[in-house]
């Protein structure tokens, strides 16, 4: 097994799930399905979908069963970043050295489009599994939640809140890491399975393998964003310590923060253990993005 | 059978499914889950929740199946209503006297709830009707279509792109209004249906009712907004014309209006005569939202 082909093998997939389940960017009106387009080709490493179709692989998925399950976690993710650069959020003009929505169209246009992606995730995946009503509940249930007040945009507006204080605790940064970051992923890999027609019990094992390599990903981002290069980074790097942001780092230290990294990597990789199929593309994958915080 | 007494049962119905199937306010992160509770008790008609569970009754459903759909409905007309009021939006501080979201939390929060109500809806759809999974299925494809880009967020992008423009034609109107206020009103009637388990057929006449009585209903709304008293209408009067906004009365005269209206809410009441059950309800809610142009 070749890691980096297989990892291409399964964006490309995503890419044209993509532009297969997006309404044409010509429907009217064509400017905001342009938008929705815009901020989805933005693309970047396609980590949650990659991940769905991964996990539907290990239950024996290989056709296209998976792809509408991929892109709507694609979409959910897609509107969060597009919300989150808003004025009124984070303020930024760049994403992936792109304009932000925003800038590329204006602030009605990318609110407008983030709407509808985080609309069209819910209503892909009711009508692509019109056939099997059941995974199309699973699935709204899964997203729902990953994404709702609790979760995802929970996280997110702790986040917010921590920002405005001198100090975010231990406790609050794992509260936002867990729901802002790790939500998705696990629901990412969970959905991969419920496509697949997982049990209970393997369900279970992908929801943990999800948090802890969410948890991994996060740490390594703040590891990353305090020692890599701008060049290397791709975006600004150093960004955290310059606005005081309370981080794994700033927290733990750069060497504690690297070693939680590692061991919440290891128990990913160990809550795949009795999980069916190949896990080699998984494993490799997962020990991919450890190894980008060294 | 006493309308108004009708009419504040299902209302009475409503409001406790609104507590009953939000997260507390206390839910963590409180701010948020606050915000999502005052933009919801900000009340009105509950025009869309009430057709819900009024279309349910056709078909016998008198007990609370039909309340989660109806909660979805009304969480989706809420964060519509919170992210039109947003300064890139339309700006508004006051929303039925009281002040808007980003007014009484601030933008960011503002904006968050108005994501988390939408996920909510899809997400309560999907947990509540987990035990009838086609019926979730359907209304989260319903409610999907309905509150999408080629609809709901599709009229509203089509609004504000209208009002940068000297004229909007006849054509672009009508767009707009069997979008952003016709397509939320048929899938009010046609979730009644979905969970009282209507036919094809059925789900058709609810569908083509929603339609009529959505566009009767926005066409009587600029006719109020150009011939009552603010006192009346409970928000300040004339404030299309005072913006130039191309409305149904300027394209088409009071007169000619009003009788466009009571053409359509009469084919509204039309479209439910092979329904079962007692349209007694129905009919008169038709012809009261009908004659608060007159």
């Amino acid at each position: 097994m070749d890691f980096p082909a297989d990892l291409n093998r399964l964006m490309t997939r995503v890419e044209r799930g993509i532009d297969l389940h997006l309404p044409p960017a010509d429907t009217r009106p064509a400017r905001l399905h342009t938008a929705m387009r815009y901020s989805l080709a933005a693309g970047g490493k396609r980590l949650r979908p990659v991940l769905t179709l991964a996990a539907a692989e290990l239950f024996g998925v290989t056709d296209d069963a998976a792809l509408p399950a991929a892109v709507a976690i694609e979409c959910l993710h897609t509107y969060s970043l597009i919300h989150d650069d808003l004025p009124c959020m984070d303020n930024d003009d760049l994403r992936r050295g792109r304009p932000t929505a925003h800038r590329a169209f204006d602030e009605a246009t990318a609110l407008l489009a983030g709407d509808a992606l985080l609309t069209h995730a819910f209503a892909l995946l009711a009508n692509a599994y019109a056939d099997r009503p059941t995974v199309a509940q699973m699935l709204v249930a899964e997203f729902g939640d990953a994404a709702g007040s609790r979760r995802l945009i929970g996280g997110q507006m702790e986040d917010l809140l921590a920002e405005k204080k001198a100090d975010a605790t231990a406790e609050e940064l794992d509260f936002i890491h867990l729901n802002k970051t790790a939500a998705m992923i696990e629901a990412a890999l969970v959905a991969g399975g419920l496509v697949g027609g997982a049990s209970e019990a393997h369900l279970s094992d992908l929801r943990r393998a999800g948090r802890h390599l969410g948890l991994a990903f996060q740490i390594m981002d703040d590891v990353l964003d305090a020692t890599a290069e701008s060049a290397v980074l791709g975006k600004t790097a150093g960004k955290d310590a310059k606005a005081d942001k309370t981080t794994y780092v700033k927290l733990h230290g750069i060497e504690n923060s690297r070693r939680i990294g590692r061991e919440l990597s290891t128990a990913a990789r160990d809550a795949l253990h009795s999980l069916p199929g190949d896990h080699q593309f998984l494993e490799q994958l997962m020990d991919y993005l450890a190894a980008r915080g060294k």
